[in-house]
């Protein structure tokens, strides 16, 4: 079964993908933090038998303690689980759909921690089969819910909707005109927050950014999904109009067609050179410039990340290796 | 008609080019030095007279003065003449084959400067060439004879043989190797010089080199193209054992592939990133890793020069519609 991330979706040239995610605590047990392995697994397996009961995403359960590091980092790298998630073992537990569109964190912060993922922006779409998921849970068990508050959640941070709404965008040309720094600020202002997709430096790998709502309390999921969406088109105006301005220097043109060549014919690639370089291509093929599918860019960036290329490829062992198969994959693949 | 240097020659992994160059003059007038230009015009036309009575060879005849700086430079970058010469005007000539591999400048240090050039390693049959031209000459002029010292020039070192036998070489690996400054000075113990065929700086262009013999007076040609002949043989033993222990390592071979992947997809391209990747690639050809034809490649470190584009592509003109021309003919060609 192809996964979620094959397809190219709205807007695709500039969003890679949506993500929806609720958080969910059971009124009859203490949040996680509070329980001992014991106490998890009967959670888990409470919330497991109401997914499973007429279960129509073909789920797989998988506990956390049977995975290796290797296997549980590139969950994480896949952004099908939380960094946080991917260190847990006894207690743990991921509940996930054949095509990796949904997934549930169990007893992670809170007990639930449900999120689905949409190729581009489809906010709409992502959020109804996660309410739908969600209203099918609620009739199974019961919620802490406070009538005045919302939902209740471990961290106040989430209480109210406990949904937060984000959207990865690639974002090349406002990165490398220096307007990134600026426009994170300005969103931030509007109750959104703008951060690297991958890696926590200043340059976020990739160029790619995630976008997602801040606020949880007095608002409804409707609001904040038609605030955070707003947003996100004026994002993709503005990279369009600053991408057709980089493509105007024929150096900028230059690079882009060097990175496609490199990436074509080397030998060796760490993570971080294809990251550099796939974003150079990622923006030929969103101008027009470089005859790729879309697909194929989105799908190496996903699959070439050091954990995922090792579970994937098992020849892909230690960081020599690995940085030969992932040249291999990306030559084969372009 | 296509050109001497499309051809592959002998031991042409390595060697580019042999040249033979014989230095005659006339035995009635002064050295060109002491001409005026109606003294030189009376030279060069008796000179022209004498090789084109029995033209074999397809020859043209080009005043320098009619031709523009560009295709003046072009000559000199296609060695057919010497920088200097390039920059004479009135008295000037050249008697040009149209393979271009019999060029003869007429006055410029001395009468005659005789030139044959042949592909690959070809030293014997260069000479033989230039000696039937030669006979053929001394048939119909007087030349500049002493039985003692033999054929007098204008320069002393010139003396005796009068032949200066050079031959191109492709040194990547002993370059990258660090090799080179010792392998030069070891040469020039032997009577030979090494010096860069392309750039004057500490590493020369390309990674090419000149080979050539410095001892004229004394010694036959015979003797001086046997003695070259051997040193250059192991020049090239030399070079294919360094490439072959470079070879070993996987980021060199990294490396090559990816300067063929510039080459093949860069939209503006400098002549001396140009030579700097063309260098990598020979390397890569000469040791079986690439499937480019070598007489591709020797053809476009030819022809990729500044001028000899800009006189081959009239679109290429100013260095940044050169760099945008270069990459569009070497990408076309790889």
């Amino acid at each position: 079964m192809s996964k979620w991330y094959i397809e190219k979706g709205d807007q695709g040239d500039i969003v890679l993908s949506t993500r929806i995610r609720l958080a969910r605590n059971l009124r009859e047990e203490p949040f996680p933090i509070k329980l001992d392995a014991q106490g998890k697994n009967r959670v888990n397996a409470l919330i497991r038998s109401a997914v499973f009961e007429n279960d129509q995403n073909d789920f797989s359960f998988i506990e956390m303690k049977d995975l290796s590091r290797r296997q549980a980092v590139s969950l994480a790298e896949r952004h099908l689980i939380s960094p946080e998630f991917a260190a847990k073992k006894e207690g743990s537990a991921l509940i996930l759909s054949k095509d990796e569109s949904v997934s549930i964190m169990l007893c992670e912060e809170d007990h639930i921690r449900l999120q689905v993922m949409k190729a581009g922006l489809d906010l709409e779409g992502a959020y109804d089969i996660a309410d739908k998921l969600d209203s099918m849970l609620d009739a199974r068990v019961h919620f802490a819910f406070d009538e005045r508050i919302g939902y209740l959640t471990q961290c106040p941070t989430n209480l109210g909707t406990a949904m937060r709404a984000s959207v990865m965008l690639h974002l090349p040309a406002l990165t490398r005109c220096g307007q990134m720094t600026r426009l994170a600020n300005t969103v931030s202002k509007l109750g959104l927050t703008v951060r690297g997709a991958y890696g926590e430096g200043s340059q976020p790998k990739g160029d790619l950014y995630q976008i997602s709502n801040q606020i949880t309390l007095g608002i409804t999921e409707e609001t904040a999904i038609a605030n955070l969406k707003s947003i996100v088109l004026q994002l993709v105006a503005q990279e369009r109009a600053a991408a057709a301005e980089l493509m105007k220097n024929p150096a900028e043109e230059d690079k882009i067609y060097r990175a496609l060549g490199v990436l074509r014919l080397a030998r060796l690639l760490s993570s971080d050179e294809f990251m550099e370089l796939i974003s150079l291509v990622r923006l030929g093929v969103a101008r027009g410039l470089l005859d790729v599918p879309m697909e194929k860019i989105n799908e190496l960036i996903v699959n070439m990340q050091p954990a995922t290329l090792s579970v994937m490829h098992s020849e892909a062992d230690g960081p020599a290796a690995r940085d030969a198969a992932r040249a291999k994959i990306v030559r084969e693949t372009l």
